[in-house]
């Protein structure tokens, strides 16, 4: 068995061919081995909305992580769907407003100018935005490795072991959560022993049930466990693990490109698209063990 | 062709057996006929989730769509991850405290006590639960009712061409979205003809960018059109049709409980496991039309 070093540069995300489509490399597990291959990810992104009604400045609305791409009609969207306002014809105008400090976040602000007052103190609840993350992109990555303790070193755990972990947690779940589709989060120890599952009709619920459960527990950090989700992986999910102190986290589907980015920053083993005997491993393979000498390039 | 008539009571969602399940009776359609069958749908319903530092009344941080169970590990977990608190330590009591005028909704609050101040005003934006619905259970619903127009009483749809459009969802999807996992909302016309699409990782914001493509161009309410998602169906997604006066919803997979008991009373017809040729009719048959002379029952 070897451990997998790290000249391969895992966990970079470079832009894609579109707004929705990120690149980056990774390591191709099958059958003990590994290769490196290309790939494609979703774009997850922060979008901030500001409402300014007749008037008056521009107040946040809320935060959505987003792909980006006809982000005014999803501006738009969410504030008729939402209830802020009641009326399409009260648009007057969509525009980005990016913070002059940071043109990577230009076009990750929108601002609605509406020909009416906008009453937002009291439906703040309600027009939250789904805001897990809460704060702008950049603002947030750093206030989460605040907020962290380091994630531990170890364990080392085996790719054979990662490998298995979904159909574990499968097993785990009755007959009707694994036909119906509640999403199941699972903790397991560094030999493949479930340790808890927990399930929910939110993926980021599942997860902070597990959580809970070792917080109440004062079990936390839980830093030499494996988290397995059985859904797709996006940055929220990274975030809570980070906060437990997960050092591996294991996704049955599709990681996003800010889930990856913030893995690798924060030095968190992710591996996604495990199914079928084979993974797709993205970031800090340094915690996996190979049974072959180590990857083919 | 007949159009189905309602002494089927689709809609009606009763408690299954256990918490996280809830039963429902629906009209399978196939080949151009349907048979009504029982079911079991998962259970969502809104947790409020409330925080009482030492010495202070208990304020609420948010409220999430949850399926009901181990909702103290939920609102432990919750509080920790997103940085409400920084210590498991402290916390001194889990306790549900639900609404002393409706027992309905006892179990759906949750009070943590906790040892220390705890300051939500400067993280309100970063707390809030994802809270599309925002509101507990009953307001929220009700709410819904006020805000929306009454939807129109047709238009009359085959069941074949209902049944057909979640394959031309797909094929309107560039390749790797269809392969890679982003979420699809397609508007359609009572002859299937696709009228837009649009595309995000986040289902609720591709539903809103397809209501906000309508809207920028005055074209709401959506009287006339069919609403078509690639994923599973959640009580916010049904909210976010009715607003903008959708009347038929289709999704590629499962509705929850709250999906299918908010569609049934909006009058709204839902049909969720549109795939292979077949798919479950849950509410509003009225609107759909079958090939032979009605459903076997």
């Amino acid at each position: 068995m070897s451990v997998v070093r790290e000249p391969f540069r895992l966990g970079a995300v470079s832009t894609g061919s579109s707004s929705r489509t990120a690149t980056t490399r990774l390591l191709a597990l099958r059958g003990g081995g590994g290769s490196i291959r290309p790939d494609s990810l979703v774009v997850e992104e922060p979008l901030e909305l500001r409402v300014a009604g007749a008037g008056a400045p521009p107040e946040t609305v809320g935060v959505t992580m987003r792909t980006p791409g006809n982000d005014f009609e999803l501006a738009a969207g969410f504030l008729l769907t939402e209830g802020v306002l009641e009326r399409q014809e009260a648009i007057r105008r969509v525009r980005y407003c990016g913070l002059e400090e940071d043109e990577s976040q230009r076009y990750n602000v929108v601002t609605v100018d509406v020909d009416q007052p906008v009453e937002l103190a009291g439906r703040r609840r309600e027009t939250t935005m789904n805001a897990s993350c809460g704060l702008c992109g950049t603002a947030s990555l750093e206030l989460l490795e605040r907020r962290c303790p380091p994630l531990a070193a170890g364990p080392l755990v085996s790719a054979a072991t990662l490998l298995a972990l979904p159909d574990a947690l499968r097993r785990a779940q009755p007959v009707f959560e694994r036909t119906g589709g509640l999403h199941a989060a699972g903790l397991f120890d560094p030999d493949g022993l479930l340790l808890a599952v927990r399930e929910d009709i939110g993926r980021h619920n599942a997860v902070d049930k597990l959580i809970g459960w070792a917080a109440l527990q004062h079990r936390l950090p839980l830093s030499r466990q494996v988290l397995t989700v059985s859904g797709r992986l996006s940055f929220e999910i990274v975030q809570k693990a980070a906060v437990a102190g997960i050092p591996i986290l294991v996704a049955v589907s599709a990681p996003s490109s800010l889930a990856v980015a913030t893995a690798a920053r924060l030095s968190m083993t992710l591996l996604g698209f495990v199914r079928d005997g084979g993974g797709n491993l993205y970031s800090c393979p340094e915690r996996v063990l190979l049974e072959d000498e180590g990857p083919a390039n």
